[in-house]
């Protein structure tokens, strides 16, 4: 179950923080380390950082773009402290690593961080199912980046190890790139309708990817809803 | 009662680790930092790392003995990995915090980290209540010591947070000083007594310790004890 969770860190700015996040991965029992555009990796700093844990390093992907980094995710969950308009639903650290250990027992998910002072993209953030909050000092919200890994990696081991027991999550999720190829199906089919006028888009697809994100749409709905914009377009 | 908290770390070498930690503290809402005898403290190093923490820093109390640094704490948990024979009893980092936390709406209570490589002394562990493990993958089970007091600093947050509608822990537990003191008072009444042989102690005491330890002495029944041990005398 713990090799269906990959972290993902999107525009990471210093490779110190890459080697210590693949420590405290290792510490839980995590492997899969996939780095969006960072801007040094590989770097002897990040070695030094990981201790014995240069093998999570070794073995991480680097990818161009956040799509890539997410293929085969069926759950995504981005941590960030900043509330957006149009965010996935917000949920406790425990409560959504949980929901992501649970999935984890059937099929990949991933944990989303986004640089250490920029965060997120809301382009990114809309691409998650859960936004996630760990509930820090409001008065220092502010947890280094590994330090967040940690605490998000040791919810996971907790949440899988107390449901050892319990049967896996049922239903087949559909796959980030599944999900993503339904928003452009409906997206072309909206503008196709001139219900979605491209010139002023508005908060169209932001809001609808709110909606079915807050779904969690299997893979027999994502095909239903696809068979009905080809339908409408006849 | 997150001022009834504090976080000691024992003979730290990395000023960089110490900088870490009060950062990882300030984000869940900790204050009180304790140093026994730190390698280099001050250091621009711990600076650096504390970020928006420098304030516990600048605040830290740094002490010669780890008596000097547990007094008043009437509950003291230690972080450690490594089994030992006469060591207090094991408790998840969970379940220790749900204790510590619910005897800090009352009391003074302290948690206990050990050097990053060489640990803790059993001389120093014998002075606590708990000894506390992270439930870490057994192959890698090496946390950075700023991840560890994260990760523990956050299970103290969320405990308190849980519990914060609860009636406070009841029974006022005796203060490390005072338990010091019937410990030793203790030792001599042995030792007069012939009980106890000064150059054989064997591991007398260091199971007395753990005995007592377990029970969370309260200090009405220290001074029990003790007027049975002046009884004895005469």
């Amino acid at each position: 179950m713990l090799s269906n969770i990959r972290i993902v860190l999107v525009r990471t700015f210093h490779s110190g923080n890459i080697g210590s996040v693949a420590r405290a991965m290792k510490t839980m029992g995590l492997a899969r380390l996939v780095l969006v555009n960072p801007k040094h990796f590989p770097d002897p700093v990040a070695d030094a950082r990981a201790s014995g844990a240069t093998d999570v390093l070794a073995e991480a992907r680097i990818c161009a773009a956040l799509d890539e980094a997410l293929e085969g995710a069926a759950l995504v969950a981005a941590l960030t402290s900043r509330r957006r308009d149009f965010a996935p639903p917000t949920f406790t650290l425990r409560d959504a690593m949980a929901e992501l250990a649970d999935r984890a027992r059937r099929q990949e998910v991933a944990l989303l961080f986004g640089a250490e002072t920029s965060g997120l993209r809301n382009s990114e953030l809309e691409k998650c199912h859960l936004r996630v909050e760990i509930p820090a000092a409001p008065v220092y919200p502010s947890l280094n980046l590994a330090a967040a890994v940690q605490v998000a990696a040791y919810e996971l081991r907790m949440a899988l190890l107390e449901g050892a027991g319990r049967p896996a999550a049922c239903g087949e999720l559909a796959v980030h790139e599944e999900i993503e190829g339904f928003y452009q199906h409906l997206e072309q089919a909206l503008t196709a309708s001139g219900f979605l006028d491209p010139a002023h888009p508005k908060k169209l697809m932001p809001r609808l990817r709110q909606l079915f994100s807050r779904t969690r749409l299997e893979r027999d709905e994502v095909n239903i809803l696809r068979g009905i914009l080809n339908h409408m377009k006849k």
